[in-house]
C-alpha cells in the first residue's frame, strides 16, 4: 500500500503518528513549510538540517512558471528536498488570477508527473465568505474535482488528498468531509482556516475543526491548510489535525515579525531575543535590526521557523506524556480570542474521550472548573460508577491521610462494611480503586470546590448503604494534599 | 558610589534595571548560576558565553577547601570568571556541619579578602521551620550578623548583602527587612524558599515575597535564594524580585531531569526534546540516554542553563513589553499549586500599581474574572473617575462601531450634551477617552461581563445627568470588537 498512517500515542484527539507515502514518512504531527518554487527565502537544506520531514509547495505556480523543468526533474529534485513533498492545487490562485486554461485534469497530470507525495485535488475554497450559496457551491465544486480526479488518476506515485470546504458552515463542512471519505481519500485537508485565523476567530477555527474531525474516522489523518500561527498549533492538534502546512514563516518574517510561543510580535518592539535557537543564540534584536532588510528577513524566517518547529516538539511531547489538556490551557492563556476558544474546547469532551488513554504515568491538574471537563475527570467517572458493587449494607468513608492504612483496613475486615475514600473531585470511591489512575494522582487548586463530606454521605446512601459512617477526620472538603499552616501564623 | 540601582523600565513590581557593583554590571532581572568552588559542571567559561553576567558560589565552601588559594588569586581568578560575583556566607552550612571556628567576621573578613562583589552576610537561615520562636530566633541571630558585619567592614571592595529571614512568618520577614533597610543595606536577599518551593508551596512562596518587597523602598532591589524552578521565575519577578541564583540546573541535571518552561520533566519520560538550545539540536531523547551519565549531566545542565536563561529574557521582554501580568498568568496554568498563587497575586493589585505604566503600548487582555484584577484596569478606573466632567445635563451614550464619528459628534454639537462610550469592561467613558489607553486598547473575551446599558445609565443618571440617551445599536453588552455571524449560521 501505497499510504499508512499508524497512530503511535494519542491524547484527547492529538496522535504522535507516523504517515507513511511510498517510501518516505513522517513523524506527525508535522508541519511542511510552504516553500516557493521560485523564491526560496531560506534554503531547503537548511529546512532539512533544522529537522522537517516535508515540505508543501505549489503545483500552480510551479505549473505557470517553470512547468517543463519540473516535469523534467521531478518536484523532489526541483525544490531540493528528499522527504516529503506535498502540493497544493492552486484554487486559490485559479481563483484569483482566472483559469489559465488550467482544469482539474491538467492540475492532477502535473501533480503526478512531477512525482509528488501527496496532492491535493483541484478545489474552490470558501475563504472568508459568509454567503451560504457561494459556500454550497464552493463543496459542489471542490468533491467533484475531487471525485473526477480520484476516479482518473491511480494513486501513484502521487496520493490524494482531499480538500474540505464549507468555511464556517459545519453542516457543508460535515458534508464535504462525509463525501470525501466516502469516495476512498485516505487523508483530507480542512481549507480555508488561514482569513479565520488572520482575523483571530479562534473559537470559530475550533468549531471548524470539530465539524470536520466529527465526520471522519478516527483513522483517517487530517491536514489543516495555513496554519502556521503559533498560538493556534496545540488546539488544532488537540482536535485531531495531524498536519500543518504554512509560509506564515516567511509572511511574518517580511514584516519584520519574530514568532514566540506567546504570539508574533514586531521586532521593532523588542528589547530581547526571548529564544534559544541558533540565529538569536548567535544575535541580538540590535544585531537583526542594523543589517539588510533581506538579510534580516531571512534570519528572521529562519528563526521562525525555529520557533514553529519547537512548538509542533512541544505538541508531541504534550501527547507523549499524557498532557495535551494542560498544554491547550497555558497556550489559550496568551490571547483572550485564544481563551474563547477553549469554551468550544472544553464542551467536546465526548469526542475528546476518543483517544485519551485511560491510564496515565503522570498527575492529572485540576486548576479550576475548566478542568472538571477534562476527559480524564469524565472517564474516571464512568468507571467508579462501573466500581460500586456494594457488597454490605454499611458503608465507611475514610478519610485520614495516609491510603495505604486505609487499604490495610479494607482488607482487614473482611468485607462485612464497604470503605471508601474521598477524591478531592470524585466523591467516594471505593478503597480498591486507590492506586488506580486517577484517583490519588489528581492534584487539584485550593480553590476547586471539592465534593463534601456531607454530599458524599447522600450520595451513598441514594446507592443503598442502610449506614454510612465516617472514620477519620471530618473536615469539610477532603482534600488529598497537605497542606501548610503557616504564612498566616499562630505561636507554635 | 561602589553600589548602583537603576530601573529602566517597569511592570507591575518587575523592572529591567542595571545593577552596577564597582566596575561590573548587570541587567536585571538576572540569575546568577551557582558555581561549586571546587566541583564545577559547567565550565564558567561556557557560563560566560551564554551570556550570563554574574555568578554566585560559596564563602563557606571556599573558605574550608581552598582558603589560601582563594585569599591570593581572588574569588574572580579562582571561578575563572570576570563578570560579577556573589558569595553566599555559608549560614546553611554552618548550620549544617557545626561552625568550625569560623563567625561574623571570619565570613566578612574572608569575602572582602578574595573580592567578592556581593557578599552576602553570616546568617542563620530560617529553613522550612514553623516554630516560630525558632523563627525569630533565626531574624535575631542573623540581624545581628548582618549590623556587626556593615558596622566593622567598609564597603569596598564588597558591597553587603543583607539577608532577610523569617521563614513563613510575614510579620517576622518584616521586621527583618525593616531593620537592614534602615542599618543601610542597600541590598537584600530573601532567605530560605527553596524548601517551600521545592514542596510546591508556591501561594506561600508568593506571600513571603510580598511581605519583605512591601517592607522596603522600591529602589532597593532584592534577591531571592535558590530560586532555580521555572514555574516560579515569572511570578517572583512580577512581585519585585530583581536576582536569583540557583544549583537547580546542576541539581536537576544530576537526577536525570530536564528544565522546561512548563516545568522539569525526567529525561526518561521524555520522547523528543522541547528546546532549540545549542545542545538540544544537537542532540535527542535517545542521544542523552545513551552516553556516559557524567556526560549527560553536563548535557543536561548545559541545558538547563539555556533553559533558565531563556525563561529570565521572556521576563525581561515581558516586563519591556508590559505585558509581564500575561505571563504570569501564562505560567501559572502549568501547575495548580502555581495557579493558587494567582490569588495571591491579584489580591495585591494596589500593590502591582506602582510599577505599572499608566500608557501601554499593547492591547490590554481581559480574558476573565481574575483580570478585572490587573492594576491597568484600577488605573483606568481611577483616571476614568477623575475625567467625567459634568459640562451640561444631557448625557449620550454612543453605541456605534466607530469611534471616530462618535468623536466627531462630541466635536461638532458644541457640548451641548455630554457624549460617552461604552468600555467592554469600563462602563460608560467620555468619548474624549476614545483614543487613549487602555480605553479601546482593551481586548476581552466573550465570556467576560461587560457592564450593560441599562447599567451605565444608572451610573450616569446617579453622576447627575437628568437624561440619558442611547445612540446608535442597542445591544444589551457592548464589545468593541465585531464578531462573526457565521458557524451556527443562517442563510444569508
Amino acid at each position: 500500500m501505497r499510504f499508512a498512517f499508524e497512530v503511535k500515542e494519542s491524547d484527547l484527539l492529538g496522535r504522535v503518528g507516523s504517515l507513511r507515502v511510498g517510501g518516505r514518512s513522517v513523524e506527525t504531527p508535522c508541519l511542511f513549510p510552504v516553500i516557493h518554487p521560485v523564491v526560496q527565502t531560506v534554503p531547503t537544506s537548511e529546512i532539512k538540517r533544522m529537522g522537517f520531514e516535508g515540505v508543501m509547495t505549489n503545483s500552480y505556480i510551479m505549473y505557470s512558471r517553470r512547468r517543463e523543468e519540473a516535469a523534467k526533474m521531478g518536484v523532489h529534485r526541483l525544490v531540493d528536498f528528499d522527504g516529503m513533498v506535498m502540493t497544493d492545487s492552486g484554487g486559490y490562485q485559479v481563483l484569483e488570477y482566472g483559469d489559465l486554461g488550467i482544469g482539474v485534469r491538467e492540475v492532477a497530470e502535473f501533480q503526478q508527473r512531477i512525482g509528488s507525495d501527496l496532492a491535493v485535488t483541484l478545489d474552490k475554497p470558501t475563504g472568508n465568505s459568509e454567503s451560504r450559496s457561494y459556500a454550497e457551491e464552493t463543496v459542489r465544486e471542490s468533491l467533484k474535482g475531487a471525485l473526477k480526479t480520484i476516479r482518473d488518476f491511480p494513486d501513484d506515485p502521487t496520493v490524494w488528498v482531499g480538500p474540505v470546504q464549507g468555511g464556517t458552515f459545519p453542516d457543508l463542512l460535515k458534508r464535504s468531509a462525509t463525501a470525501l471519505v466516502k469516495a476512498g481519500f485516505p487523508f483530507l485537508a480542512l481549507g480555508s482556516p488561514t482569513l479565520v485565523m488572520e482575523s483571530y476567530r479562534f473559537a470559530d477555527l475550533a468549531k471548524m475543526i470539530v465539524a470536520t474531525r466529527e465526520s471522519i474516522p478516527y483513522s483517517v489523518p487530517l491536514h489543516l491548510f495555513g496554519a502556521g500561527h503559533p498560538l493556534t498549533m496545540p488546539l488544532a492538534v488537540a482536535l485531531g489535525c495531524d498536519t500543518f502546512d504554512s509560509a506564515s514563516y516567511i509572511l511574518f518574517a517580511r514584516r519584520g515579525n519574530y514568532i514566540t510561543e506567546r504570539g508574533v510580535v514586531s521586532l521593532r518592539q523588542m528589547k530581547v531575543l526571548t529564544c534559544n535557537c541558533p540565529v538569536c543564540v548567535g544575535t541580538s534584536v540590535e544585531g537583526l535590526l542594523g543589517i539588510q532588510e533581506r538579510q534580516r528577513a531571512t534570519l528572521l524566517a529562519t528563526h521562525n521557523l525555529w520557533a514553529l518547529r519547537r512548538e509542533v516538539e512541544v505538541c508531541k511531547e504534550a501527547i507523549a506524556e499524557g498532557r495535551l489538556w494542560d498544554l491547550v490551557q497555558e497556550r489559550a492563556t496568551a490571547h483572550p480570542r485564544l481563551f474563547e476558544a477553549l469554551e468550544v474546547f472544553t464542551k467536546e469532551g465526548r469526542l475528546l474521550q476518543e483517544g485519551t488513554p485511560a491510564m496515565k504515568e503522570r498527575g492529572l491538574f485540576v486548576r479550576g472548573g475548566a478542568d472538571l471537563a477534562r476527559p480524564e475527570v469524565s472517564i474516571a467517572k464512568q468507571r467508579l460508577a462501573r466500581a460500586i458493587r456494594k457488597g454490605s449494607s454499611e458503608a465507611v468513608i475514610l478519610t485520614g491521610p495516609n491510603p495505604q492504612s486505609a487499604r490495610a483496613a479494607g482488607n482487614s475486615e473482611g468485607r462485612q462494611k464497604d470503605f471508601f475514600r474521598m477524591g478531592p473531585i470524585y466523591g467516594p470511591y471505593p478503597v480498591e480503586l486507590d492506586f488506580v489512575y486517577p484517583f490519588t494522582q489528581t492534584v487539584s487548586s485550593e480553590g476547586v470546590s471539592g465534593v463534601t463530606l456531607a454530599e458524599a454521605t447522600k450520595m451513598l446512601r441514594k446507592q443503598g448503604y442502610a449506614r454510612v459512617r465516617v472514620e477519620g477526620a471530618k473536615r469539610n472538603t477532603l482534600r488529598s494534599k497537605q497542606r501548610s499552616k503557616a504564612v498566616s501564623p499562630s505561636p507554635p
